[in-house]
């Protein structure tokens, strides 16, 4: 048996890695389907010899690892890492301590810390298995669709590996976004349309370009990726992982990968017990949230300051569902002005400078927390740094005006 | 003896720990001075008793030490770590992964990577050591003058152990800094007038609040957390030092640091050469290395984009020069416009995105790299990330124009 195979999500078809990675297959080729305002139908993702690999991964073994570097793990990545550099595998570790304990609120609060990556957001961990893989096959140019962070990681990963990248943005996106993605020397195409025609743009220029598609849940290594937190989680905490992790959802490829990577685990025998998954969207944008509840999805063009989690058509709607259920997990809607408030308060409370789709973690578990018992762990995913999004700190950040030095003497020592 | 003690680099008088932080003194009772538009006078360093440490850290013991977490060596640090939670520490570890190594420009480069430190700059290192400090003591309030890095450092650091601080800012100051300073929660002081006169009133007022001052330089123990970077650079290249490196240079502390902790590894025997030491400086900008050349100083404002290298009258000007001489290092200025070009170029060539200030580094490299002999190893210390400064990203990534669909398409099959 190979070492890897893919499976379709939809149809439960497996397919060997030869003929997709040959013929450059992203979705099922039995029923994969890109239609405009939808999820993406026929998902694949990659499958291993689970039983086998129990063998090599006891709980032993494996909490020797270091967290942050996925190649100590080989066997549970569809890369072969003896074709890459090991310099080239430095550039892309993660720091190996991404948990953090505070003691907050009256209560012990874990958060896993994804603004120190690479490119100081949680897509780099998809980027980077993304721009891997080209690097085994030999693969130049790289391309993808993108309202910001997953253009910029790509733009950074691939800059760190020398591979060309190609990002489709809409023409209204954030202008700090758009100059991070140049500024790590991306090729930049301004769509004049929204995220959804520069995500089909992108499809048909890659096709005819014979570029790398790197299209958020599209390509089946974008969820992979994503899975390295659950590893990372489980290496940090030593086994005992979070009873509750609460998760930014926008399109679904974090928590589908997050979820992912514990169902591996479970399928391991490391653990016997998933993490309940708690999705957190913006009110403005629950398509995930809504489709949990009523098993339907009808598209509404998303609306929320949180541009990271804004998806009126989650691509990988169904997998984040799935991971919220199977998990006992459940979501929770919060507003922008919660939002907004969160990212204040956690980042005066804890240091943490987030973007606002992750700050509607900590939005979400005041408005949970007395649910929770108090002896249970619980753990908020922090997944993009505060200085990508310079203009919703604006908001919160008056200028104060300026006083002499004699005011400000008279001023502060009558104060004290 | 005492653990540590302090010494005046200026008359070498030596004073006991328990008479420097009881009486909260800063610079040398004996002959420390602080004037407008100088240098520090009777700057104290803290030292240890190197004879009994070297039994201590042999190389064996010393090598099997984590990077970026600095109390796995607590005999060289003023602070007593006992006093610390343990959940504390480990909010202030720096990524254990900082070297990366490139093959650029037909050369190994190696780069110092202090983009991921928990507020993104280097003078976390210094912050750090600060707040430890400050913890053990009960002190509850922290000052600090700044143009930027320093200020949201030390914000952000005290945020994450729940203490207060008060940052004194130029009213100037770019937009950017002063946003991450206010969002960590400091109290911030507009001060009308420039960095000296904030750095004055500074001091008047923690003095008569009895706030604890970090003013960089003033406070001992903002030069000794600068000295930690040479601890993790023996780590990560498992004592394989640099041969040279490039250090941006403004007020001198961070080369003074850095040149401290090579210092202390020679004295424990853990090295036997130290690396030259670079000092880059911007043209505008340039009083350390105007001050090896000719011993003399005289104030003249400074002016150059790379705004946290920019220091008219460097506070640390004769421990930095100090560290350029005992190295065999030298000096090297560049022009703003070299500047900037070098932190695109950098940004492409490798996806490390960095603030002007840094890019300064290789800016120099590219002039100096033809003097070098091609077998010495040579290192560039990144200070800060590059996030922090957008205004400087925004002069050379200019808004591309949006096309529509089918001319992208034609555009870009056209040019394939």
């Amino acid at each position: 048996m190979e070492k890897y195979y893919y499976k379709c999500t939809n149809c439960y078809e497996t397919f060997s890695a030869e003929k997709i990675e040959k013929e450059s297959i992203y979705l099922c080729p039995e029923c994969g389907e890109s239609k405009k305002n939808s999820p993406l139908k026929g998902i694949l993702t990659v499958e291993y010899d689970y039983e086998k690999l129990k063998k090599i991964y006891t709980k032993e073994n494996f909490l020797r690892l270091t967290a942050g570097q996925i190649w100590l793990y080989s066997h549970l990545w569809p890369v072969d890492f003896n074709k890459i550099n090991k310099d080239d595998l430095e550039k892309l570790s993660l720091p190996s301590n991404q948990i953090l304990k505070y003691l907050i609120d009256g209560r012990e609060l874990y958060f896993q810390d994804e603004t120190r990556n690479p490119t100081y957001s949680y897509k780099d961990r998809a980027s980077i298995i993304v721009a891997l893989k080209a690097k085994e096959l030999g693969i130049k140019e790289i391309t993808a669709a993108s309202t910001g962070n997953a253009g910029s990681s790509l733009a950074g990963i691939c800059a760190r590996l020398g591979i060309t990248s190609h990002i489709f943005v809409p023409k209204n996106i954030p202008e700090a976004k758009r100059i991070q993605i140049q500024s790590y020397g991306a090729n930049i195409y301004l769509v004049d349309g929204n995220y959804d025609q520069a995500f089909d743009l992108c499809l048909e220029v890659s096709k005819k370009n014979n570029w790398y598609n790197r299209n958020t849940a599209y390509n089946p290594l974008s969820i992979e990726g994503k899975k390295s937190a659950a590893f990372d989680i489980y290496l940090n905490t030593k086994g005992k992982l979070p009873d509750y992790i609460f998760v930014p959802v926008g399109d679904g490829v974090i928590i589908g990968g997050i979820y992912k990577g514990f169902l591996e685990l479970e399928k391991l025998k490391l653990i016997d017990k998933l993490p309940k998954l708690v999705a957190v969207q913006a009110e403005g944008s629950s398509a995930v949230i809504d489709y949990i509840a009523s098993e339907t999805f009808k598209f509404k063009p998303a609306k929320t300051i949180a541009d990271s989690i804004s998806a009126g058509a989650p691509r990988n709607l169904y997998l984040a569902s799935k991971a919220v259920k199977e998990t006992s997990g459940f979501g929770i809607k919060v507003s922008d002005d919660e939002i907004l408030t969160a990212q204040k308060q956690l980042a005066h409370k804890t240091g943490l400078l987030v973007e606002p789709s992750c700050a509607s973690t900590y939005a979400a578990y005041k408005k949970e927390k007395s649910n929770i018992e108090e002896n249970k762990k619980v753990m908020l995913l922090l997944t993009g740094s505060g200085l990508k999004d310079f203009a919703s700190l604006k908001k919160w950040n008056n200028e104060p005006k300026p006083k002499s030095d004699v005011e400000w003497i008279n001023f502060l020592i009558k104060e004290n």
